[in-house]
């Protein structure tokens, strides 16, 4: 009888509570694997902080968002009850023989490490910003999507109806996924995003010829995106002549400098941390639920030091350190077929 | 045959469409009166620029958000073209033979002083924050609220994974309606109203009373809500030093407060234009269609200087002048019978 | 200290935790009260089933479907135990000196007959046809419209393509309010009702009149709603010669009927069980925990025999004998209104 | 310059409209492209019926459920007008140079066959059911996993409430992939498709298990289920003591057979045509522009005969003869991996 240990890690994604119900259902019912969860991450792992996973835990929570084991950006190396080490006791204190670490790259590197120290671990990836390599989608991603684009839908009727230019900011740091999709989705004049700059003058070149044929630009932004020269930008919202660092996001940067250029009306929105939480979208239930399912296989197998993953249609294994080799940003080619239907 | 110009004037809403299809359906077929629509709200009038509206142009309208007729914030006495005498011309030029101006307070008091000057004109009440007297819920706030109470859903979660505060900051500059109705459907822990001012150490202690329960404390704040002290809060959020206006919204101002005080990390989210666009609830299509089917009786009846309303289920005729008496605010029972669980 | 012994009787409506939830919620921190549920209705107080209901139970239910008590339609004077006279025994026994009875009709007037009989005993209005007389709205009934608009908005775009015909049936038995109101905000070509019958005739002209101007006819039927000669309609049914009672619902005989005399394919849908299942909307939560917030002033002025009501923007208390006095029917003129725009 | 006539061909799925949005905007951008759409399928085509397509008539589009194009089920092969012959001389009297048939299964073989005799015509693969081979997914599919997927979280409330058998029936003739995949992000407790028969006893033994933990089952049907003895199931339905043909659908038949069988009263519910309108997910929305951008390319590329196709996250293209060599069914091991958690 294998004692699994489950934790969620980093930020929360739509769908994190199907990986753990699939996980422990498939599990308990195929391989009589035992269940517990560890508390906010790696800290409950480091602590042996944990609570019982069965099925009667686990029943009903597909289509919960958040995740019952809570979750931290700690890692597993801090603090003095951290390092593999002391984490091999703790696990044998605990009877727990395997762990499962279902988080993002930085959850994916942690792992890798204590793999190579000894520790029977295998993940789960995790990113709402769809970044990691070598998986077609991450949970969470679609749920962030569809709400982004919700709010596009939204926000195209009152622009239009006050000839407005809306910018709206969805998150999306280094990748620009989420807002690529929403974007394409919610017919968007523009999209930027931080793989691919574009000048200013650009920017109202397309929200101008949207006004010139009647009706209101919508531009959506990642939050990682920046104008070439951004130092510039940031000055320019000085209100006050001092120059000072950015309070607020990429949006509220670009809204005042649209409308200083092309004299359209811009307001900005930012989708914040509504883009995180909530009922996650059938998609990423399915792919979460098929995630946490084939997780106890690797388990099964003693395939330590891999990842469960989306190819096509297939979930197939990985290891962490391919994983870990490159970022998934947008590519050029998906960017510019976009781009040619702008504005 | 009479001829009816509508507009719609002020901060769009969800319902608008609605108002205007029930307006054209009925009244071209009840009354045979015809329709035109005013673009841009006043300007479109004092200008005497003008669609026409028949039967075909208004079908499937009722689900649609913002204004087919367009909105802005410019009033009937402006610019050369403005003013009552003029706006008589333009409505005989045009052969409009009565105006139905669909807006909030502004546009009542506008029209009652157009009525004052021989206009015929009546009115259908709109605004977002439900804070005009006289009529039980105005279109578009039922939408406003189920929007805001999606995100409360959504945030809930996040914030309970991550054991952190969630403070949403949602529409209502004078009247704190939105906050209150989504608040209590999203099961908040404080609301915060313009009505009823609280301490930062009140809300503090809602905060901490939720996070002893182990559970993340979710704080709803109208925009217009002011601390007692807000001087003070201001030049707290001052990262440079420098004493100066507060730039962002009132949950930008209050997140860190909380933060700094409980130890909570705490986390601000603006809802923003979100809240009024997009489809309609059924509740505000209902409604907006009843108020533009009886707007064209009003207009039969040559019940100049009225606008149509709603009490309990029935919609009734009330004057501008009675309307424009007072704001309708929380009461003080409403906001207290809440407050108790607040924590 | 007074113990309130909670009970959701009848069919579920989405807003019956919520009532729970205020009243608990308030109840225990203005009054003092304390709190049990019997299970599923009238079975649990009749057999002195029940569960503790604590402040802990009862948070984070206002967005949930269903009841946390379970329901069932068995009333209170059924079996061994039934009757007032052991009731008040079981009450006795169980430490429980008053009940808080949620449900319809059926419930208001079993309740009324045990508070003639002794029991201490008030209500929460709960119909989701909102059928009951002295309440503008039961909750439930938004929740129920707005997924009936739902639907009917995905009906249209598929009617539209392929030019057919749709027929939608939803709930409403005796009262076509969730027609009258989703049909409303659908912008149906046709909406039947029980309380206002229409002949077959009437309803192909009107489909045939859509037809004509190149849309897709959409048909919104209560499932009460009966054609003038229904003997006729149902033998035109029977596809194997046989007379016999109608097997499906209103709309899966509707549908033949309108494309054998229209010769537009035509296609019938029922809503069904979906209307009242899920999450309540904002509108129902909000009235749902004022209902019980309010139910529970009830009890502390002991004012038994009596249920809480929602009259304009207020909550009131309406004795139980007035409230069985009468159905509340689709008044003719709310009807009318909306059948003058009909085709 | 190159015209092209697009249609669209069978059951409508949200999304079309969006590949028709995706295809003018790029075909006319980058290709230099012009467009006309042929109404209701292959009869416009047949018939010379077509209207103007310029990027004005598109945009906005995205978020449209249905067509604007209409759709039928008439092959290109019929009536006098018919034929490869007659259409290449439609297509050269209207100046079309190309056809886009936007069509499942049925359309693929017959652009095929048009291929084999000379037209020029490409495609884009279309099924709700997503049972294409050669696709990864099919726009529309999605959509329909969510409404199924919402449809089941509002059962599953009541269905506890009232400790009742929901049975929910879905599309899927031939393929189990919407019911397979709304089961898995539901949480039903039996999902039952068309590849994998299960005997009443099975489908019993399900729900009593769920039944003896207290809740209450979720059973979910593909339309095309049978039992292995239907026969005999059918006598089981007939009420009167006939033998004759089913009238409903297998839901309907199913849940009187459990309810017979278990004691557990037990509702059917079916979903029909509300699957297939209505507003698109962003997920098909994006699907759906791509493969629309992606079709102008196979034009301008003079790739006569071939679709464009999902595999991974790439689009590419595929032979109309290659993709109509399988159907793409539920494969066992996808069925037993979900059915191992079955009850």
């Amino acid at each position: 009888m294998t004692t699994i240990g489950i934790l969620t890690s980093g930020g929360d994604c739509p769908g994190l509570n199907a990986v753990i119900r699939g996980a422990v259902l498939k599990g308990s019912e195929v391989h009589g694997q035992e269940f517990v969860g560890f508390l906010d991450g790696w800290r409950g792992l480091v602590e042996g902080d944990a609570m019982p996973l069965d099925r009667s835990r686990v029943r009903g929570l597909s289509h919960e968002g958040g995740t019952i084991l809570g979750t931290s950006r700690i890692g597993p190396f801090q603090g003095p009850q951290g390092g593999a080490e002391n984490i091999a006791r703790t696990l044998e204190r605990l009877g727990v023989d395997a762990v499962v670490a279902i988080g993002g790259e930085g959850t994916a590197a942690a792992a890798q490490r204590l793999f190579d120290e000894g520790i029977r671990i295998v993940g789960v990836p995790k990113t709402i910003d769809n970044d990691l390599d070598q998986t077609d989608y991450t949970f969470g991603f679609d749920t962030a999507v569809e709400i982004a684009t919700e709010a596009i839908d939204r926000l195209r009727t009152t622009g239009n109806s006050h000839k407005r230019c809306m910018v709206l900011e969805v998150m999306g740091r280094n990748a620009g996924w989420i807002a690529l999709h929403s974007g394409t989705a919610g017919g968007a004049h523009a999209i930027l995003i931080p793989e691919h700059p574009e000048s200013i003058e650009q920017i109202c070149e397309w929200t101008n010829s949207v006004r010139e044929r009647g009706r209101a630009p919508m531009v959506v932004v990642a939050e990682g995106f920046t104008l070439p020269d951004m130092a510039q930008a940031h000055s320019t919202k000085g209100m006050d002549g001092f120059d000072r660092p950015r309070l607020g996001g990429i949006a509220e940067l670009l809204a005042p400098m649209i409308q200083e250029r092309t004299g359209i009306e811009t307001r900005a929105t930012v989708l914040g941390h509504i883009q995180r939480g909530g009922v996650p979208t059938a998609f990423d239930r399915v792919l979460a639920t098929r995630l946490g399912m084939a997780v106890t296989d690797l388990v099964a197998d003693e395939q330590w030091g891999h990842m469960v993953a989306l190819h096509g249609t297939e979930i197939v294994r990985v290891g962490f350190d391919e994983a870990l080799v490159d970022h998934k940003s947008v590519p050029a080619q998906r960017y510019q077929e976009m781009r040619v239907i702008f504005g």
